[in-house]
């Protein structure tokens, strides 16, 4: 007992965050549930399942059989979680990386996956999602969710503004104002609140994730914000949203919009350093250039022009 | 433009968050404002000085010199920061590892961090101030905080604990009851309800950060909890308070407790499963020990015995 030795375990507590945010988990839910005839008797691959909560609701949605796969300890608890909600063979499995597992089946008929991070793209699990697509999905097979898009809107918040920016100009009775482009320069996950919002939402990516590559990940996009009220705007928010059936008769949409109840991705704030002052009716417009960092591909660099203003932020 | 490549690069919200906390940097200006005697034509040294607050705050009250020392990029816009603030020489800066710099004096007088996290030693810098006290300070020099104090007490609160044990017999209609116990061993960093408390509160680890040596810091100590409330304890409540001039007549102290303003460190929550009924009176005894996890000196492994019930718990 002296010797505190303890191999690396799983931060449990993330799964119990993420399958508290309803949003999100009741989203999946109410797609398969409410589309039995699409899962049932289907082969159902599960990328990234931690608990497997997604598993079940495919199996009980009708699937003849759900492949799991997670390269995290949490696995050993989902196939605990299974066997006691009476899956038995019907869910199977599978612990490690999607390239490096041996699944039974050389082909699937729908991928689902919970694999969206900050802004969509942030740390996201969509290359490996892709690439188990490729290798693994039938020719008319389904990924879900199938399309998904981020969004930009213009937000007049000022106290945001002020307590990111103002802040800086007397800490304690000291100026460091030099903190106030590099903490501009980090996009900030953080609820927008919607009474701030001053113009319409403006898609400016749109992915089919039934066809996407990996290179179409990194995008450049023009767009016009409409300003629905006189004010300065003082960020740019960016959310996404995630369609399951998407154009279909019971399509379902999981949104993380400032307008939208909130979920544990929040929004994205790109703060204007100075706001820019606009009138209703304005068309305001920009241009968003968003990369993996080459130097880390997990986080993302984003250039965003809103009118004469250019910068570049950072999501790490 | 085509290739984006950049190289790491501090997270600067990190300080803003730390700066915003007012119940740890009030308690540091506080009582170097109040305490100028103390610092007056003094050397001091800031161990991790980030944006360079506490150095200006000593340099204010009247320090001869003060070293500020960090590893990260923050130190470049600390010594901006200083710069604008007209403090020339006064404040001299470095980056790099205490354990390398290379100092301009041999000992100083007075050691300033704020190292603290946690549980007040979860991934905290002590080892490194003990380090640079061995190293630099002189014989009569002084650490602040110079005395620290780790506590705990006893909840009720069964909202916080459906929410992470009751909760897992129903998630989305399914059983995930083996995910409890993986739970309740994470002890989890939130704020602890004030009107939950139904116990006094007991000091089990004093640290003299002028004297304690880094072995110390792993620690065993029995405790008693005063009951005052007939109800069941659902967990053990973890907090620490940090001194500045401890026992001297402007002695100014940073609490975290539970029925204290909240800070960013919360409280650490180690919960009781099953909850242990308790009377009004009682003497609820137990005992806690409290290691480094040698497989990674900064995250903790704490062994809590309460009554009959005994747990490790795990900070990582």
């Amino acid at each position: 007992e002296d010797d505190v030795y303890f191999s690396s375990y799983s931060h449990f507590g993330i799964h119990e965050e993420m399958l508290k945010d309803v949003v999100r988990t009741q989203s999946y839910m109410d797609f398969m549930y409410q589309n039995k005839d699409v899962f049932t008797d289907k082969i159902v691959l599960d990328v990234g399942c931690g608990t497997g909560i997604l598993s079940m609701f495919a199996a009980r949605a009708g699937a003849k059989t759900v492949l799991a796969v997670d390269q995290s300890e949490i696995i050993y608890q989902a196939m605990d979680i299974s066997r006691a909600n009476g899956f038995g063979d019907k869910i199977q499995l599978f612990k490690g990386r999607l390239e490096d597992v041996k699944l039974p089946v050389d082909k699937v008929d729908i991928i689902i996956s919970e694999w969206m991070g900050y802004f969509l793209l942030f740390e996201s699990m969509l290359d490996t999602v892709v690439w188990t697509r490729d290798r693994y999905l039938q020719p008319e097979g389904r990924v879900y969710p199938d399309v998904c898009s981020i969004s930009l809107t213009a937000t007049d918040d000022l106290e945001l503004w002020k307590n990111h920016v103002t802040y800086w100009d007397d800490v304690y009775g000291f100026r460091m104002t030099c903190m106030k482009s590099l903490v501009v320069q980090e996009a900030s996950v953080e609820v927008a609140r919607a009474d701030g919002i001053i113009s319409d939402s403006c898609v400016v990516k749109e992915i089919n994730i039934n066809k996407c590559s990996v290179s179409e990940l990194d995008f450049s996009s023009d767009f016009t914000l409409c300003i629905r009220r006189t004010s300065s705007v003082t960020a740019i928010v960016g959310s996404f949203d995630a369609y399951f059936g998407h154009g279909e008769d019971h399509q379902i949409v999981l949104q993380t919009g400032p307008d939208q109840p909130s979920t544990h991705w929040k929004q994205t704030v790109f703060l204007l350093e100075p706001p820019i002052p606009v009138r209703e009716g304005d068309n305001l417009k920009g241009n968003i250039v968003c990369q993996k960092n080459k130097k880390d591909p997990r986080s993302l660099v984003i250039q965003l022009t809103v009118g004469d203003q250019r910068r570049t932020y950072f999501m790490q």
